[in-house]
């Protein structure tokens, strides 16, 4: 493909045109070089635009029904007069393949709906160029209109840090199952929520739900979870039926009416912003370094000998850093 | 100073010099530049002999009596044959001054005691700088024979983190007092912990301190901390009056009797020093980025322009890393 011309593409995200929407991203996320130059004007044009939303990422273990939470919640968020964008983050969509297919099948009734609007993970090796690629996509979804984003952990692990560092509120899906359930997430993940919800309070498991979610309130309280503004709330919800889906949209408006005049989701966003600009240029570094034949050729064997305790790392960095820089004029 | 000949100090550490101790610590600290290659070499004479130690970190909110549980859990393992070694990250005490004094006066009776070395933290800005040399300043401990080593956090926030990275266990000292107590502390830090303990079980806090533990017993295994190898307790204590000060020691054995056989503290340290070696290659790079006289200009716009999202921070990276790339012959 060759790149579109970004000014008109933009005007058309603008107008919200879907068709140009799915281009524009498709536009973000692609990978070519001669596609990056395009990609930057087209940003630079809607940056004016985007950020008028509410950016809700969602993470919980597999199995605690996700898409079925994003499906119900997403739908009644709809049914409140907004627009939803739906995006994922999942390093590993490359290998798993078809995630589109995944998505939409996952989402029916959502991805059918006109103020929807269901994006799959980027494909991609890393987890930065996922999350990236999905930072900027979540750009052009808002100046497309959209004004509640929904960013979704698909895979486990890193990706949940990823997804909370891009978004204004952290919501936490758990099952009523306890302890057990949460060895799979990243430590300190509970402590970052901003919102949590036990899921599948419906039927046999309503007592557990109700159960859990004192429990996990109990713990989060005593670990002195949220901040002075925000005490962390713990709700139960049940996607399968609806209950507690319209509370927890409630919650979230809750959520802006402390934060938004607080200044805490600005201050959120700018610090988010300057920790990616510097996180982008600490591992674009890092691979100009990688990529210098002398340190490709070095740096297997001073990686093994800080492993195997022969060399301090600051030694070993310190040798990398010089064969590098002295490289430069 | 000059720097002294890095191999007949290395000797002495090794016989046990105290005062050879102290000059090599001062020395790896330095950070004049012509004593860094000192430094390097006695590092790599001592390196063989490193790390046949626990090392513990510990932290806790300001008031839980962390001088008072150091002193009095170092006589303890003294009293059961050990060495103990003492040190500090505290990217303040350049600021607050007088750490030295401090520290010394914090812990009296083990200051006095042959078998102890208590090492303040080294003075410096960043908190990578104090958490570099107190990393190789544990080295040189070790090789000195000392074969506990407990690094205490001072300051707060990102300081627990850096502690964390480089220990074998984390122990984190709690008050009775619950909930409150734990907002100045980093988010997620006490799903970090290895070992938890309540102080200040003694007097009219005894019934309140052993409430405390249960309840951050339930929570922590509610929160699903630890792994599947190592359930993190969680106990009671007085610094005070000594109680379940030895059986915090044999908390610390039991906790290598698990992670020791089954290659847990050998992973977590290669893991570390791997880290280690990285973090300080990126932030090698990121110190040469901003030196370099074209981005020292245009740096301070471009971090603006982020923040207040007038560019996309990818944007803003790519033309900070190619201004400086460029530079690269």
């Amino acid at each position: 493909m060759t790149a579109p011309d970004p000014i008109s593409l933009g005007k058309s995200v603008l107008a919200g045109d879907r068709r140009a929407l799915a281009r524009a991203i498709t536009l973000v996320e692609s990978a070519r070089p001669d596609h990056r130059a395009a990609a930057d004007r087209l940003l630079e044009y809607l940056l004016p635009e985007a950020g008028r939303s509410i950016r809700i990422g969602i993470t919980g273990v597999p199995g605690v029904g996700k898409s079925t939470f994003i499906e119900a919640f997403g739908l009644h968020v709809i049914g409140r007069g907004h627009k939803v964008a739906v995006l994922a983050v999942d390093p590993s969509s490359r290998r798993s393949g078809g995630s589109i297919l995944g998505d939409k099948t996952r989402m029916e009734d959502l991805s059918r709906c006109p103020d929807a609007f269901i994006r799959p993970s980027p494909a991609g090796e890393t987890l930065g160029g996922v999350a990236r690629r999905t930072r900027e996509a979540m750009l052009v979804c808002e100046a497309a209109g959209f004004d509640v984003i929904i960013v979704e952990t698909v895979g486990v692990g890193q990706s949940e840090t990823a997804v909370a560092d891009m978004t204004d509120l952290f919501l936490l899906l758990l099952l009523p199952g306890g302890g057990d359930e949460l060895q799979g997430l990243k430590r300190g993940i509970v402590e970052m929520a901003d919102l949590v919800l036990v899921n599948k309070d419906d039927g046999d498991l309503a007592a557990a739900a109700q159960r859990a979610a004192s429990e996990y309130r109990a713990a989060l309280h005593l670990l002195g979870a949220g901040s002075a503004d925000w005490r962390v709330p713990v709700a139960t919800c049940s996607a399968a039926t609806g209950r507690g889906i319209g509370e927890a949209w409630d919650l979230v408006g809750k959520f802006r009416d402390v934060m938004e005049p607080s200044g805490g989701i600005a201050t959120r966003r700018a610090e988010q912003a300057r920790a990616w600009m510097w996180s982008e240029i600490r591992e674009g570094l890092v691979m100009a370094l990688k990529a210098d034949p002398v340190l490709a050729r070095r740096l297997p064997g001073l990686d093994s000998d800080v492993a195997a305790g022969r060399v301090t790392p600051a030694a070993a960095a310190r040798d990398a850093l010089e064969a590098f820089l002295t490289g430069r004029s």
